[in-house]
Parts: C-alpha cells; sequence; structure tokens
C-alpha cells in the first residue's frame, strides 16, 4: 500500500475521508502490470475532484504511483481513494486541507468462471438507493447503502444484488452497472439522480456505438427486466458478467451480442 | 486522542469507515470533566450500531476511556467515531470485523458568545439531503451532502445553513436540528424520511413537554418558516441558539420560552 507515496498503511484519525466520508476512490484492474483504462479511470477521477472540490492530484504522479504500487502483478485489483486530507472538527473545508491518497494493489477477485461463461445469478435489494443529483454520478466515499443492500444475502452463489432508487427506479447492482437488451436495442439507467457512472458502462456504451448497436441510458422499472431478452452486469474489475437468473427467474444469459463482448474485453485490456 | 483504547492518532487505511463511511458518531459536550448528556448519546449509539449490524462496544468500557480522554478538561467537544472496522475489499461485511473506536477530547468550538444571546443568522443552503429511511435519522460516517452544503458560505456572520430534502421539506441545518415557534405551538421537522435525531432535539422535546409546552414532529415547508414567531437550533455542543436572522429576513430571538432555555441548560449540565 502507497500512502501519499510512501510505503505505509496507517492514515491520520482526523482525515475527512474517515469523517465524513469527503472524498473519491476508484477500483482498477490490473492485468500483466497493466492499469486497465487508466485514462478513463484519471478522467472519472478528475470529474469527481471539480464537483467535489478537492484538487487533483497530478496524473503522473499518480501514474508514477501506480506502477510502483502494481509491480509485477499480473493479475490485481488496484484500489485508488482520494480524500480532501486532514482537517479541524467541522464539516467546514478547511483551506489548508492537503488531499490524501492511497492505493493498493489487491488480488483480483476469484469469482467462479462459470459467472462470465454461463452467467450469474441476481437478486433485488430491499435497500433503496438516495436520490441526490448534485452526488449523483459520483464514485465518492459515503457507501453505506452499498453496505446495507450487500448485506442482505450470504448465499455465495447469488453474484449480485440490484438495487432501485427511494421512487422505485432500477438503478445497478451494489458494485456494478446494469445493461438490458430488448428487442436487439440495449439500455442501461439513465444516472443523473443516483447511482455510480461506471468506467466499465461507459466503455460498454462508446463500444456498442462503435460496433452499431443502439444503446441509450433510460429510466427503467423492475417490469422492464422481465420483459427484456437478457441483462448484463458491468464493472471495472469483472468486465462484463451476462445474467442468468434475476430472483428465480430464468434468463437468457446468450443475449449479450458476442462482438460486444470480444470488443470490450479487447478495449479494457482483459486479454 | 484514544483509538481502541490506546493513546495513537494512526488509523488503517483498510478501516471500513474510511473505506465506505461504514460507522457512526457522536459529537459531546464536556462541561467540568463531565462528558454531559452521555446516556442520551449512548441510547443512540446503540440504536444506530443495531440498525446498521455493528456490534456495540461495552458502554463501561466507553465511559472509561471517555474519561480518560476528557481529563482535566473544563470545556470541550468529545467525538466518538465507531466504525465496523477492518475487512478486505469489497462491501460485504467481514464475519471478523471488529469495529474500531476513536475518542478525541477537542476545545469547545468558540462561537460568539453573542450567538446564544442575541441569536444567530441564518441562510438556506441549496445542497438537497437525499430521503432513504433506512438510515434517516442516524448520526453516520456518510455526510457528503453536510460538507458540500457547509463549503456554501464563508461569511463567519452566517452560524448555520438551513436544509431541504430533495422534495423540498425542511429537514435541519448543517450541523444542528431546527425548532420552530408558532402561535405558542413548538414544531420541528420529523426525520423519518432523513436527517440526523439529535441528542439535544431530543432532550429540547423531552423538556418543553415536561414544561407543558406543545412540541410535534411534523412536516415543514419554507414557508412556514417565514409565518414563524421565532425559530432556534440546536445541538449537542451548543446547546440552543435563538435564530434572528432568515437569509436577510429578521426573526425575533427572543421567541424561545426563557423557561424552556433555562431547563435545558440544566438537563444538558451547561450550566
Amino acid at each position: 500500500m502507497l500512502i501519499d507515496g510512501e510505503r505505509r498503511e496507517l492514515i491520520s484519525a482526523r482525515d475527512r475521508g474517515l469523517q465524513y466520508g469527503d472524498g473519491l476512490f476508484e477500483t482498477i484492474a490490473v492485468r500483466r502490470q497493466h492499469t486497465c483504462l487508466w485514462p478513463r479511470h484519471m478522467a472519472r477521477l478528475e470529474d469527481g475532484c471539480h464537483r467535489l472540490g478537492i484538487p487533483m492530484p497530478d496524473p503522473e504522479r499518480l501514474a508514477a504511483e501506480a506502477a510502483t504500487e502494481v509491480g509485477d502483478a499480473t493479475q490485481g485489483a488496484l484500489k485508488l481513494i482520494l480524500t480532501r486530507g486532514r482537517g479541524p472538527r467541522g464539516y467546514r473545508v478547511p483551506e489548508s486541507a492537503v488531499p490524501m491518497r492511497v492505493l493498493e494493489c489487491s488480488p483480483a477477485p476469484d469469482f467462479p468462471i462459470a459467472w462470465w461463461s454461463s452467467g450469474i445469478r441476481l437478486r433485488w435489494c430491499s435497500t433503496r438507493l438516495s436520490i441526490n443529483p448534485q452526488t449523483a454520478g459520483l464514485k465518492h466515499l459515503n457507501r453505506l447503502e452499498q453496505v446495507l443492500a450487500r448485506s442482505e444475502w450470504r448465499d455465495p452463489a447469488i453474484a449480485e444484488g440490484l438495487m432501485l432508487d427511494t421512487q422505485g427506479r432500477v438503478v445497478e447492482g451494489t458494485m456494478s452497472n446494469l445493461f438490458v437488451m430488448t428487442a436487439g436495442r440495449l439500455v442501461t439507467p439513465e444516472l443523473s439522480q443516483c447511482g455510480v457512472a461506471g468506467v466499465m458502462r461507459a466503455l460498454v456504451i462508446d463500444t456498442a456505438r462503435t460496433l452499431g448497436l443502439s444503446v441509450s441510458r433510460v429510466t427503467l422499472r423492475p417490469a422492464d427486466l422481465e420483459r427484456a431478452d437478457g441483462l448484463f452486469m458491468t464493472n471495472a474489475l469483472v468486465g462484463i458478467w451476462p445474467v442468468r437468473e434475476l430472483q428465480g427467474r430464468a434468463m437468457d444469459p446468450t443475449a449479450v451480442p458476442g462482438p460486444l463482448l470480444d470488443a470490450v474485453r479487447e478495449q479494457a485490456g482483459f486479454d
């Protein structure tokens, strides 16, 4: 682990990341010493910094630290946390605050290989995502809703849980974004009210368009998923997981177009 | 500062408090070596632990650590943070997680004395509070909305900002709860959808009832505040601040019943 460029594992208890969740993070796939989709992760981090008023660290310095932390890892997950830094008591942002960065490369999560090839089983979560356009899309450190949603099940055969917002719209999984195939068209929930705008989601949208597939950001209700030809979930570490079951209901995991799967994998550097 | 009972100031960067805001906190007034309203703070912490599924620490141990941390302080603010503890990557709560506690006694905030005697100036914040009944009322560590709201103004003459929820209802200040006096009746926003159920708010409600004052939890809109005879704000460190101005509009800071002010101050141990 690297904290502010130094090899240590402890941070100040006065850091606003702990005190208020005042910060952002990125979770980056590592393949053969390479940080996959690094420019997209940096662009999202910069957007998050801009929206929260946190100074963006020098991307070259981050890249150098990432390379140091990744070392000779052939596969892994690099987590980057950026907080607003330390401050005295109180919500007010101190002018003296210096952002704090944590980089940690962990082994890649050992999900069953069949989740990519045969699809995953999904459930509905009862924990709702709250709505706030001001923080929607951001990968910030306020993640209690995801923690509560993920604690709703222990069955290791269930890969992911789908979350609705407090108005009943389908938003995303606890750690992934959702895509829905219906009649040859691809849709994904629009995230102007809540949710995390995933880097892999953006890559899937861009890649689908390059392939001439229709893809749009829409409002989805649970019934729209039951009518779908197929679903898949995306995240920066796993890429694409087709869905073979939603809350006990069988889905067709082969509905994801093969060319899209191949192109995304290649673009992400997952080969 | 005491962390898990030891005098240190560093925590693991893998603590879920930093990673996800997975924890709770209390801010406790200190007067003459005494932690004010300690039983109420412990009751709220225990309720929060129950709702988040975090094991509640032994209250006697917490009390002993609080006494150690407070030492011979005559005035101060004791902040207690309780997180779910460390874990591997991922939202899932590890069964091995051991809660982590931070206690820090800081000097009491040096607000102008006139804020108690002559009242404070309030503004409206544009940052909204998101709605989620599952976390409403909790003093959890996901406080980005408060951070963003508090960063809306720098004028030190403005003591506090009022926040609406995403549906336009008045909820609270960035760091305090709101009470409204209208025609001799006292109301405060109900907090079933969002907001922090403050310890001082609860004391004011209980004390008002003891004094025979009518007090109820209601839904409030901004217009209700403009029609009010008077407003006041409460928090565990300051007690009660009357309001003398709301967004440039003069309010009557003497509308708070004197017997209520006196009784709350006494009950809180602020004399």
